[in-house]
């Protein structure tokens, strides 16, 4: 299997024309405006810390073994892709209207070429990111049609929301990731909203971010974009975008999911192929159970995009959590999650590939200590499974139906702590402090000793949204709780934002590219 | 080193005459009277998971080494405790003044003796716990001077809220020990309140507890009335008992903590050693700096218990958090402490002694978002630490200031999660679930498979706390938040408490005793 393909420090615009349409004031002088002014961060984070392996080898070559006994024996419906039946029978598979069954092994052996990890980049290359090894990527949150803030409450999502949250993670420093649909522009065409998605994740950030997966003709569109940023060979040469293709659980891929994995694997685009699963609806009600349809699922979509492209990077999803037997509510933050999340990360490090799952999910209505739970009893597991790359790491609430401006920001506030979790142990002499404990002693304090004071600066990770003080003090100050003191601190990041530089004609080149696409068919709104 | 000493199945009262003061309807009836009407719940956990070894054999070893050079080059003081200075004398270790140096291994070598797991029986023998190996126990907060509650804020605590959360304990099936110092009951006088906190104990709970430490003639007084409960003999040989000993760090024990510590090892009563450090005060700003520090009190206190009384129950204690380097305040839920709990949990299994840390901590003055971060931020290290006796588990709030009412509901909520990711995976036929995913199939759903029918009623936690109705279903209903819900919580479980069943004889034992021992001394509130 390879390893890092392409994390070479290749930069984007390199040694090629861009397309005609735009002016070109020179590579060189772009990147520099791209990197210059912007927010100092990250790129991501590198564990020092060990996976924590939960399931005993017993246990993993269990669940290896039944997801091939379901691959062989009861198979995989690839549906409405008749492109896909083919390819699936030129490989081995069994095909049969659109099941597809396989060869045990088949589908483990094909996804030997997808890269072990890649490189996504960044139209500033100091934010491009290294997905895969002991490399762990925070993106926020995907999909909800809603919002809600303190004082506006539970709303439809418009594109103003959606930049506001780009703009927010730009400015958040634990963000590695600009996201895809941090939440759905519902005020904008349902066929056309992938452009202005696509144009803010550009324009107002320099992150890395994810293309539209929703259509075949809307991923095409995303790759049209992004090579108008990056140049039409850096892109088909380099990963620039990364897409949820998820599946249809149990055992199915639609051809919408399909059509957008096999234009992003063409072009060399990753993607995440991930079952979605609620267990007790979409999967058995049992961790292992979920983990074995799990890997079936997601073996056989992985070994699909080396079908389309051998090498084209790709990332082993996993999305599992679970639902109230009571009343089929899906829930978040409960054990059994937890348990899938750890076995499927070990599953994923034995087939050698980058691992998606987890975030900051909770099923609570408001960013209250419910919320504040349930994302913890995720984040961190999904941190310490040693995950690579984290959607929904921020901004998640309701199970996903809301983006929540509060909680986007005490979620990043957790994002942080993990990042200094990561760093674990300093075994230097400073580390050791040696020196310290003999210069204070017995019934001494440590507050003024040369060592405190040198490390000073950089001793603890300092909340943004904790309050620690006295209790007189945070009475005085008006006994805010969590989610008041993140209101006043999102409104702060919006006032504070100044967009990354992004070239005069490359904004026009995209506008007028977006303008095209729309002018050419009328509004859709389902 | 023993393996568990006493977990034989012993049960307090067998075959001993107990204190002539009550009446003797006889043992057995005793007991079957214990055990009726009492509520159903585990004794402990027994983890199922493996602990996460998050610390390198380098690192671990690092530790050792630099504790042994604190032990023999800088010394711990035992102040105010000449008999302390002199048992260290007569083992060999260096003594000048009040410090005493110890050459290395020594501490070491003396914990040798230590029981590498215990029982701590409760009146209800269905209730004793099995301290050490692969067990958890939790147990409430301790030690509050403040209660707090929705509606009535934040107030001094009296004898009411302290039985008020001994009986909560009771009631909570995540809960498996009655604690000690619940909340501070200040409307007792300072010298008598802790004869009204093991009788509330003993009288609302059938569950094992903590004596008092305050004084050495208090435990004395503790050890009395469980001598009451279970009888002489049975006390000076099982333990009945477990009780909390700081150290003053750093490197210092004063002369309260040793003369209780004295009282309860001779009396096979289990002793708690902890350092309790808020790193950059106490000890250095660096994890490995608490770390050593730490592991360097707790091997002089814990061989100190084995000077008392070789074999004596003893616990390697560890409290570390943090200190806002602006203010001072002592933080919760950082990242720093969960890296110093895991490596000391590591640390406390290579000496092969139980382990108490953690609990579910938090700086927040009222039960957000903050407050709930803080504490999975900490339960969660704990528990997979593989901690064996989790003081403060439920209830904390405002850095130990408060023991809030909601917060106990909340808490113990979570703590009933752990328990259910503690138990693992399944890995049975019913487990593996190939037989739904095979009745199942493609493209359909399992809720209503006879493998999920199957499993209907266990397959996964029920949260008390989380609301997961619709949105619409929970604004009908008052858009309550998780603070709000574990109001209405609390008050229904204490309006739901029915008593434990009591011995009569054994009650009026206990109050004459109190009595007698009240009547002996005027009141002291400082």
């Amino acid at each position: 299997m390879p390893t890092t393909t392409d994390a070479d420090g290749a930069t984007p615009g390199r040694g090629e024309g861009r397309r005609g349409r735009r002016g070109s004031g020179g590579a060189e002088a772009r990147r520099a405006q791209r990197s210059s002014g912007t927010v100092p961060k990250s790129r991501y984070i590198e564990r020092q810390i060990p996976p924590y392996e939960q399931l005993s080898e017993e246990g993993l070559a269990l669940v290896e073994h039944n997801a091939e006994t379901i691959l062989e024996e009861i198979g995989i419906e690839f549906r409405e892709d008749p492109e896909a039946l083919e390819l699936w029978k030129g490989a081995g598979a069994e095909v049969e209207g659109e099941r597809v069954r396989f060869p045990r092994g088949l589908c483990r052996k094909l996804c030997e070429t997808i890269p072990s990890s890649f490189t996504q980049h960044a139209r500033n290359p100091e934010r491009s990111v290294v997905i895969g090894g002991n490399n762990t990527v925070f993106a926020p949150v995907y999909g909800p049609p809603f919002v809600r803030d303190l004082e506006g409450g539970r709303r439809y999502a418009t594109i103003e929301d959606f930049q506001n949250f780009v703009k927010l993670a730009y400015m958040a420093p634990s963000m590695h990731h600009s996201g895809g649909t941090v939440c759905e522009p519902v005020d904008i065409p349902v066929n056309k909203r992938h452009l202005d998605m696509v144009y803010a994740h550009l324009r107002y950030s320099d992150m890395p971010f994810m293309g539209s997966v929703t259509a075949p003709e809307r991923a095409e569109d995303s790759i049209a974009m992004a090579k108008l940023a990056f140049g039409d060979d850096f892109v088909e040469n380099n990963t620039v975008m990364i897409n949820l293709i998820n599946a249809n659980s149990p055992m199915t891929f639609d051809g919408t999911m399909l059509g957008a994995l096999k234009v992003y694997a063409k072009h060399n685009q990753a993607c995440i192929v991930t079952p979605f699963i609620l267990s007790g609806a979409m999967a058995p009600v049992t961790p292992i159970g979920v983990m074995t349809q799990t890997l079936a699922e997601a073996l056989a979509g992985l070994a699909f995009t080396q079908l389309v492209k051998p090498g084209a990077p790709a990332v082993f999803g996993s999305f599992a959590s679970s639902i109230s037997m009571q009343s089929g509510a899906p829930t978040f933050g409960t054990p059994e999650p937890a348990l899938v999340l750890y076995g499927m990360a070990a599953l994923a490090r034995r087939l050698n590939v980058p691992f998606r799952s987890g975030g900051s999910l909770c099923g609570s209505k408001m960013p209250d200590a419910q919320a504040a739970h349930e994302s913890t009893q995720t984040l961190l597991p999904t941190v310490t499974a040693g995950v690579n790359f984290v959607l929904h790491a921020a901004g998640w609430l309701e199970g996903g139906l809301v983006s929540s401006y509060e909680k986007f920001m005490i979620d990043a506030d957790q994002l942080g702590m993990m990042q200094t979790f990561c760093s674990g142990y300093d075994l230097s002499e400073n580390g050791q402090a040696m020196d310290a404990i003999r210069e204070v002693g017995p019934g001494s304090h440590f507050l003024g000793c040369a060592h405190t004071r040198a490390n000073f600066e950089t001793a603890f990770y300092r909340s943004s949204i904790a309050d620690n003080n006295s209790y007189e003090q945070w009475e005085a100050e008006g006994a805010r709780d969590a989610f008041q003191r993140a209101n006043a601190l999102w409104k702060k990041s919006l006032a504070a934002y100044e967009a990354p530089a992004l070239d005069a004609g490359l904004d026009e080149a995209l506008n007028a590219f977006i303008k095209e696409r729309k002018d050419s068919m009328p509004d859709a709104f389902s």
